[in-house]
């Protein structure tokens, strides 16, 4: 059943012993959303405990602080940030099955799964947890506004992606306002690049070729540039965006050596062309301007291979 | 004589013949508020112009449709973003030495040279600007919310930066709501790169060098750098963020090859450094995480004086 901010705000007030759950691999959004309605449901003296499938990431560890779980049996379900049932993880799905009485979303393509949904169309889950934690008349301190404040920056790739709306904005001045530390937040996630993670960058833009009349750029990482920086594939993501930052590609390439003879290809576009096709023509997936598959052979034969199927959509 | 918004204000009314002026090298900040103010004046039917010693930036030509200049000999001179009379450029200071009206700016550093002086702290000259069009009672249209959205987003490296404020955010809020094309403008200024930029960006980072046990990142960007990638300094913004991202570093140090035996230093800190100490001991100055000055000497020697100038700091 799809309720709003005030129903959802009256079914936190009425219940206690609440579990809330962040989804799989979590983001800062899940993470920021989750431990925010947590600090504020713990401020009104009620037990919260918070689950997730997966450990949180060493970058969002900071938020941690402060967040012990009250012990209890049964509670009030809520999810945060949480699409699709599925998207909770194997674990988490299986032992909550039926369970969840609110869900609290941002994603339109939201696929009910709980008692009550609060789908509102944002640019993070945070803004509508933010809405309701000032409903709750919950005082917002400084720990709480951090964690909507990295939820709210990391959605929007802080506050770059076309996402971001007035809205966004707005909560974030009033976050900032509440004591959010935005400066220090924005330095560890988005100014601060790992040692490794500068090295691996500098030898595999030295890597950089441009195909197809300036419409493709594609990129190698191999072993040896994992060896050589020390860095390895959990710090890949930054790097498989650059090649299509550059003006005038619509296709980014990065072929990352997985094993001997395996390459795992990422693919990032620009519109109109469809990243997601060109990577299931190779049997892989994913999304309309971000998509990967896996492909086979010498490093040569994989970007002849990459490369021939890039040239088919352009 | 410092003054306040009202007065800034009343001054702007009661004269006309506007000469709108940004600094030399202009960046979005300082052309974001001269443009929005050009635009602003010309609603309220008075006659204006605008100068500035270099020409407008290619990734900024966006912002000067309809940017046409009224003709009149003398006028009521208004400068935007302007730290120092120097900084005009030696054409435009001479041009206007000792007939400067107004000068509006965001820098505590602000050297007086207009009669008439309006600095606040704040992150952006558009923050203020968009508070001087609005006591103006200008309607704020979409043209000139891109302008002051410009200027707010530059300066702040799109709300990263810890000079960012609830007020930042609140104003940049204000001008998406007014029509400001904020996904576009980021898309535009934050994420493309131009190809010659990528290649420069390649090369600068082959020479970037670790000092005072990874507390000090230093990169060159050399003549020859310009010539093989096709770049050229209206690019190196950008690189100059570089050395500061490496996780540990305290001060991100670039040196620039402006002719022979003179570089530009650019100095990014993060706290506690102070970036215009180390500037100012070398003649520089800026802001606390972003400061610049002139170095003149080999480049072996100037990395040596800005080196030792960077040590005694830490």
């Amino acid at each position: 059943m799809m309720i709003n901010i005030s129903k959802a705000v009256q079914l936190l007030k009425e219940n206690d012993n609440f579990i809330i759950l962040s989804h799989q691999n979590p983001d800062g959004d899940t993470i920021g959303g989750a431990f925010a309605l947590f600090f504020a449901l713990k401020k009104l003296g009620k037990k919260v405990k918070y689950e997730c499938e997966n450990s949180i990431p060493k970058r969002f560890e900071f938020l941690t602080d402060g967040l012990t779980c009250d012990e209890f049996d049964e509670g009030f379900v809520v999810s945060v940030d949480v699409a699709d049932e599925k998207l909770l993880g194997e674990y988490i799905k299986t032992k909550y099955n039926g369970k969840i009485r609110l869900a609290i979303d941002h994603h339109l393509s939201h696929r009910e799964f709980a008692s009550f949904t609060l789908v509102e169309n944002k640019a993070a889950a945070c803004e509508i947890v933010l809405n309701v934690i000032e409903e709750l008349g919950v005082e917002i301190d400084r720990k709480i506004a951090d964690c909507l404040y990295v939820g709210i920056a990391t959605d929007t790739g802080c506050f770059r992606y076309t996402n971001t709306t007035d809205n966004t904005h707005f909560c974030a001045a009033k976050l900032i306002k509440l004591g959010a530390d935005n400066g220090e937040i924005n330095r560890l996630l988005f100014e601060t690049k790992t040692k490794t993670y500068a090295a691996l960058e500098k030898l595999a833009l030295s890597s950089l070729e441009m195909h197809f009349d300036g419409k493709c750029a594609l990129m190698c990482v191999t072993e040896k540039m994992f060896n050589e920086s020390g860095s390895d594939e959990t710090e890949c993501d930054g790097i498989s965006a650059l090649p299509r930052q550059i003006e005038g590609v619509l296709v980014g390439v990065t072929v990352r050596e997985k094993a001997e003879n395996e390459y795992k290809i990422s693919v990032r576009t620009n519109a109109p062309v469809d990243a997601c096709e060109i990577c299931a023509k190779l049997g892989g997936g994913g999304h309309v301007r971000a998509s990967g598959c896996t492909v086979h052979g010498t490093l040569d034969e994989v970007k002849e291979i990459i490369l021939c199927t890039v040239k088919e959509s352009l």
